[in-house]
């Protein structure tokens, strides 16, 4: 039996001492000019960047939308299977975030799991747990749902307050129940982590002492300018894991040149030792 | 200057007097036995619909994990090729539910109107106003927003009751305050709908009391079971229009044979007769 998406992300914690994610995010245009025009130049940039870090990460997360927008489906398989083949143990989450109805949420889970072969896929918790079981339904795959996401209009809903929590206890904002319903009912198996933005801090925390031992995948560090020693404090678990920090673009487009692949790897290397430091 | 989605929309409620929208769902497990194993089995099975009930709906829509799961996005482009150059005037809602920050969403929109020349793209509120502005930058497109979908999880987070609706007016649901930030606030190109089930036609019913006008995508007749009757009554503007129910498996399964397609046709047919009589 192969270990399960939480296994191995709790091995590349301790083997690369990281919580550092980089996430895959492939935009040509700011592709180094070597590459360029090059029909596989998404796949390319792709694993030089995933060649150079692999030792530096607790996880890879590509975007798929950056490969849809393209045709690159292909692409994207071959950068899974070449992910698994050289750095096995280094899981990928497939940031998808679907959700839909549970007939349609099987059709999802197959093209995370088995045509993409994805460890753990993101997940919007909008239309509720009938829309994630299908993805529960695979034991040794993880499932990310969406909390509270490091956008500005994030506000728009998460933040709502909403009524019948706990008796006798403030009401609770819309996050906070989704990462209490996530917690006490939908995790049963111990797939389910949270995604919770670096750029709310104080957010983190609530999270936190809600879910326990949950993973936490924060995006927001970098370009969207959340704090690492807010974050690192707020979101560690007392062994000093539980998170897996994500940055795409600082890390990226680091550089412009043909060593791209090695400004990019000086970039996570410094990233992870920021995020090391609040530990 | 082409039609928007809107402007589409009506016509095809007129000129077909239909306001239903067929989902195109493509199992290949339930597809009659003389298609099954050929490579491009889901292009010809739903080409044979849609050329089948083309004069008999609003609209069609495909659902994107279908074709996902199986590798097949070339068929879907096909797919829509097919429609938009044999029937003009029917718009295609690309049923995928996305919903990701601001430059991500931008990649999905291109996947959406520019790979797979979608008229409109069903859109998760969930990560708010800034997730859903890309979209609204192709100023022909339609986006139509989850709001109280059909499953039975719909009603985990929509039917939460929110504070902060207007002074001295009872705390809204979930939902009702999504159909008040599009319809207040998100709309102001009046490209947006929203998506409301047809297994809660009370709901159907305080949807178009917030939305005015609003076309509204009603997915749960027939196979989930929504009543027609109800749904018509409930979500049907002054002018018996504003609606696009949805049907997909009820009409795509009616038939096993080699004539599945007029099976289907007939099925849409009396579909369409008995939503009209409620109109």
């Amino acid at each position: 039996m192969s270990a399960t998406f939480t296994q191995t992300l709790a091995s590349a914690w301790e083997r690369n001492n990281s919580l550092l994610c980089v996430g895959l995010d492939p935009d040509p245009a700011k592709f180094p000019a070597h590459l360029k025009g090059r029909d596989d130049a998404i796949l390319e940039f792709c694993k030089a960047i995933v060649d150079a870090t692999a030792d530096l990460v607790c996880a890879f997360k590509p975007q798929i939308a950056y490969f849809a927008a393209r045709r690159a489906e292909d692409q994207l398989e071959d950068l899974i299977a070449h992910i698994h083949e050289r750095h096995p143990g280094i899981p990928v989450i497939l940031d998808a975030k679907r959700g839909d109805i549970g007939s349609t949420a099987q059709q999802y889970a197959v093209e995370a799991f088995e045509r993409f072969r994805a460890d753990a896929v993101t997940v919007n918790p909008y239309m509720g747990r009938d829309s994630v079981e299908p993805y529960l339904a695979y034991p040794d795959k993880g499932v990310i749902l969406l909390c509270r996401t490091s956008n500005p209009g994030g506000s728009d809903l998460q933040f709502l307050h909403v009524q019948g929590g706990k008796a006798g206890e403030e009401p609770e904002r819309l996050y906070e129940r989704v990462a209490r319903l996530v917690a006490e009912e939908w995790n049963r198996t111990g797939q389910c982590a949270l995604v919770v933005g670096a750029t709310y801090p104080h957010e983190i925390a609530r999270v936190r002492e809600i879910t326990g031992f949950m993973p936490l995948l924060v995006p927001g560090i970098g370009a969207q300018g959340g704090d690492i020693e807010a974050t690192v404090k707020a979101g560690r678990t007392g062994a000093g894991t539980g998170l897996m920090i994500n940055s795409s673009r600082a890390i990226l487009y680091a550089g412009t040149g043909e060593d791209f692949a090695q400004v990019s790897r000086q970039a996570a290397l410094e990233t992870r030792n920021s995020i090391n430091r609040w530990r």
